[in-house]
């Protein structure tokens, strides 16, 4: 049998919608068996959001690859005891619920230690488990503005502005898959499972790089300056004869590579442009200079002959010329998976490569509750499936 | 002894800048011992970025802390015996140059395999290993214009826009170490080690959620809708009295728990308000009306009171006023790291919260080569280190 990394790891995956599920995602295209239960009746809403193409979600098909489902009724006592039965031989439960939540459908975490001292049980939240904001409801959007993301966003003469992806569920559920795997490392030196906790919030926080170093050095705010860069110049979008390309000559030597490529080397020695500061305060002038010699080419050939150079270019690509990128069809980064009775469905593949034991598909987001019987058999149970079909 | 998740697991750091030392920082956070390795006369770029206080980096300090410094000198025949016998008794080695450069200094795949075949070998790169673009230099402001993700940023009237931070070297760094966790438990099951490749735009191209199942499925680009939500409303930023509030209303549930807590219940059964595409269709007839209504009261009541009530509602913060806000200092997302002859850095915390093996700050940032002596002596290599003092 091949080995994936997360191979012989058990998960009771109790969550919905996208930072749990793109978490559990995460841990089920590296091996692991992700039980995903779904309430009897409704299931994951995901399944009736995004864009249905015959009879299925492709936002859901995406996210929920590498998943059995199983429909339970946790609010019954019936349902409360195959979930006990379930996580007696799991080693990991994911919940994306407001804290509290869980307890108080009865499995607080004294009660989740005595059904197995070995679950690591993973929650993934708003703004942590504890503290003022514990019991706040959360959502991306309210997450971005709160976490000071929003902020950083545009120029000053434009107010705050989320990105367009809900960045804030992906870091989290992300993060709260590093920590199980973390603490599944753990367990094996101490024998012990743990809590993990990953909060939108603070994981957002965490991403802000010298935007947060610098304010706490400072207490100063880094100045808004849309797709300028606050402390370097040249930097940004500039012109080429057809179309805009990016530019980011993040050091001395490869601006110096940056402007002898395009024939304005001599402007380093520009009592205007000498130094970063001076090319800061006369920025306007530099640009305008960069685009004048940049309107002598087109886009792909300055694209080509900056990165030949060792000058990181690019062009503004939206979302369907990025998956349709050369590049990102070479990186596999479309995949095309059969759903029975639904057909192929495109989603997004593996950031991750893994030499010797690669991400893969094993099987297709399944149907709601499409293995609840196959489950109460490896439970033991059969005899409630065969009363009790769902 | 106190185990953390990666304790024993030690971890050969190549990289500078960003994205790889936010992954070996996540990977030393969880307890892994992390030589970060530098040249013997500049050591990381980052040392002279950001704001530097006391002649200390706090853009250095807060992304290598947990981590000892080497000064090597990978040019030298000397400088890589030592590095070959470092990567004998490691567990990882992780990098951040251009594909190929590793195997330019002589540790091509074959090498590091024949020196030690248990050893994960991670690159964090700008486009993925091999195809088309692999030779391109990379910067993050490139790969968010090339991935798609600033195509998603702001307004239709508004040109594409970059996010304030590099996230794309965050997300990519934060992968790699999801990745590399991964192949230590792989290499559990295997006995071998692997690559490990994360590149930033296969990264970030995952992290768009419904936005690429979407235009996957329908082939039609989301519109552009800055603050407001492309396929929901109400939804977005409004008008309490003293300042705007951020309110995300998922669900028809908590569509209609809003209304009524704003006293606008009867909205609903409005023919111009009654489904979800009406209320797109008059979104802005809609916004003024619910803003009329929460102009009676302040921000803070508000979110208190829409909270309180189950509907997510935040506020828009700056990076200071998130670092200082109440449920982030509970959540101890500001830390205090004493730093020998510099004095006390502040940092931002751990977004992880681990119950049994929590992260912790063991060490601060080293000084560029405070340890290369002790990690001689540990390769039995004192000689050297008599003769040759850095």
């Amino acid at each position: 049998m091949m080995h994936q990394p997360l191979s012989g790891i058990k998960v009771v995956d109790l969550t919905r919608i996208l930072s749990g599920p793109f978490c559990t995602m995460l841990l089920g295209d590296m091996g692991a068996d992700v039980i995903k239960i779904e309430g009897p009746k409704e299931g994951d809403p995901v399944r009736k959001a995004g864009a249905i193409v015959n009879d299925l979600s492709w936002y859901f098909a995406s996210f929920n690859r590498n998943k059995r489902s199983m429909a339970l009724d946790l609010r019954s006592e019936h349902g409360k005891d195959i979930l006990r039965k379930l996580i007696q031989r799991s080693d990991v439960l994911v919940e994306n619920f407001r804290p509290g939540v869980l307890a108080e459908m009865g499995f607080d975490e004294a009660s989740l230690e005595q059904i197995n001292p070995r679950l690591i049980v993973a929650s993934i939240n708003g703004y942590g488990s504890t503290g003022p904001y514990a019991d706040r409801p959360t959502f991306d959007f309210v997450v971005q503005a709160m976490s000071g993301f929003m902020s950083t966003n545009g120029g000053v003469e434009h107010p705050a502005l989320r990105s367009g992806p809900p960045i804030t569920d992906l870091v989290a559920g992300l993060y709260a898959a590093f920590g199980i795997v973390c603490a599944v490392r753990a367990r094996e030196l101490t024998g012990r499972g743990q809590r993990v906790d990953a909060g939108m919030m603070t994981s957002m926080l965490s991403m802000f790089a010298y935007l947060t170093s610098d304010y706490l050095a400072t207490g100063q705010l880094a100045t808004r300056t849309g797709n300028d860069h606050p402390i370097a110049a040249p930097y940004g979008m500039f012109s080429a004869s057809d179309g805009e390309i990016a530019v980011a000559p993040s050091t001395d030597e490869v601006l110096s590579r940056f402007l002898s490529i395009i024939d304005l080397a001599h402007l380093l020695s520009d009592e205007r442009f000498k130094t970063n500061e001076l090319r800061l305060l006369h920025r306007k002038e530099l640009n305008s200079l960069i685009n004048e010699s940049l309107k002598t080419d087109t886009q792909t050939n300055w694209i080509n002959r900056l990165n030949s150079g060792g000058v990181p270019c690019g062009r503004v690509q939206n979302v369907g010329e990025a998956l349709s990128d050369p590049q990102m069809i070479h990186q596999e980064m479309v995949l095309e998976v059969d759903h029975p009775s639904h057909g192929l469905v495109k989603m997004v593949g593996f950031p991750l490569k893994l030499s010797e034991t690669p991400c893969s598909v094993r099987f297709p987001a399944p149907k709601h509750g499409e293995h609840t019987r196959e489950i109460l058999e490896e439970l033991g149970m059969q005899h409630i499936a065969d009363s009790n079909p769902t």
